[in-house]
């Protein structure tokens, strides 16, 4: 079972001073591109699988979505979220995704942001996602990007010679990485690129789209601050078809 | 057009010291992964681009295949791949890749080792590829890992704490990289791994594997020199079918 640090008070707090806390999908900087992953939604049955606070579970249905089933592990969030929430087709249930039951075939779209790293073991949850979605279902999701998670000491360093670099070690060991992010011992999940597009294939979905997403050059203009991640991609967005 | 670096004597003379030169596939230490992508090559038709001395060309007929035809843009590479083969069924070539024809539905397999991070554009290779594959047909290529291709300075560097990393930056600047190789002045064309993905999935194919290959830790114990491969793989390996 993922670590449950969302409902850690220090976290909690600290998490929700990020602009995708407090703005919501327009905070998050790879929303644009998710989006265009994304299949109309327009009479969609969509399930959200790591739902946090509710912000994409009301975009669907602003868009035309005709259910959404937001899931998260925190009880937090999912306080949040229904406290935020005044829509009869928005479901909120708390669920650990890495021993999630769903009906079969009864969505159009599983779509997951950020939540997926967490997970020790990715194989029982896409096995659910493929008989929870009808033939032709797509499934939609970002994690943190492998490059991100992967070393040993994960901030930029400076060379001698004045370079910025990220200092990449550990690439191919997989298994847990634990840093400081708002709360002491956050523990995230360290997979490759190959390893996520390989479980999908092996959960019998066709691959539609990869993007590894850095802010564009334009971006980096208006936030100089950003343009380490052009140097180390921050985000990794997959979208996938059951075939 | 891709440099023709491998004409260039010094560097021919340097890469014939390669234990993959010397040994053909069974010196090439991701062949065994490599191979595992294959398909049974009994009566295959099959087109090896950037076929360099022709080892895979011999193999794939000691495997049965039906016809074997290699491409390469070196002339020394196919001298020396001409002078070591006798057999009817293969073909060699002069082709560029970057400009290549080939007949329509005339090849059952393309497979291509670490030639296409020399091509500058991958899409005209791989609209020409779809073209000359029958439906069904596979293509399997390995390329250098973009982590290996993307840095300013690629060559581990050790911590003031003592730690091996890999000094990542412009993973996400595409593009020339000139690097000192066997000759001065080599140049390696750097993408990302979607940016590999994503050229497949336009030209019509579909992902059947994808695999980050780095030598496992037993052979890292046997070779340990070796180490370094695990913190940044080497190769990038990947197998498609034509749709």
């Amino acid at each position: 079972m993922a670590q449950n640090i969302y409902d850690n008070d220090q976290f909690f707090a600290g998490y929700a001073t990020l602009a995708r806390s407090q703005k919501g999908l327009e905070g998050a900087a790879e929303w644009p591109t998710l989006q265009t992953l994304l299949p109309p939604m327009q009479g969609l049955r969509v399930v959200d699988l790591g739902c946090g606070y509710g912000w994409f579970c009301r975009w669907a249905r602003e868009q035309g979505a005709a259910a959404v089933l937001g899931l998260d592990l925190s009880e937090k969030m999912l306080a949040h979220a229904a406290q935020t929430t005044a829509d009869p087709a928005i479901t909120y249930r708390r669920a650990d995704l890495e021993h999630l039951t769903l009906p079969r075939a009864a969505f159009d779209l599983a779509y997951s942001s950020l939540a997926l790293h967490y997970l020790e073991n990715l194989a029982p949850l896409l096995a659910t996602l493929h008989r929870a979605l009808v033939p032709g279902g797509a499934f939609v999701f970002s994690v943190e990007h492998p490059l991100y998670t992967a070393p040993s000491s994960p901030a930029f360093t400076t060379t001698p010679e004045g370079r910025r670099t990220w200092p990449l070690d550990r690439y191919l060991e997989e298994g847990p990485r634990t840093t400081n992010w708002f709360a002491p011992g956050v523990v995230k999940q360290h997979r490759t690129i190959a390893t996520y597009v390989t479980a999908l294939l092996a959960a019998g979905f066709t691959l539609t789209a990869l993007d590894e997403w850095g802010p564009s050059p334009e971006q980096v203009a208006a936030t100089p601050a950003w343009a380490g991640e052009r140097d180390r991609p921050p985000f990794l967005l997959a979208a996938a078809r059951r075939s």
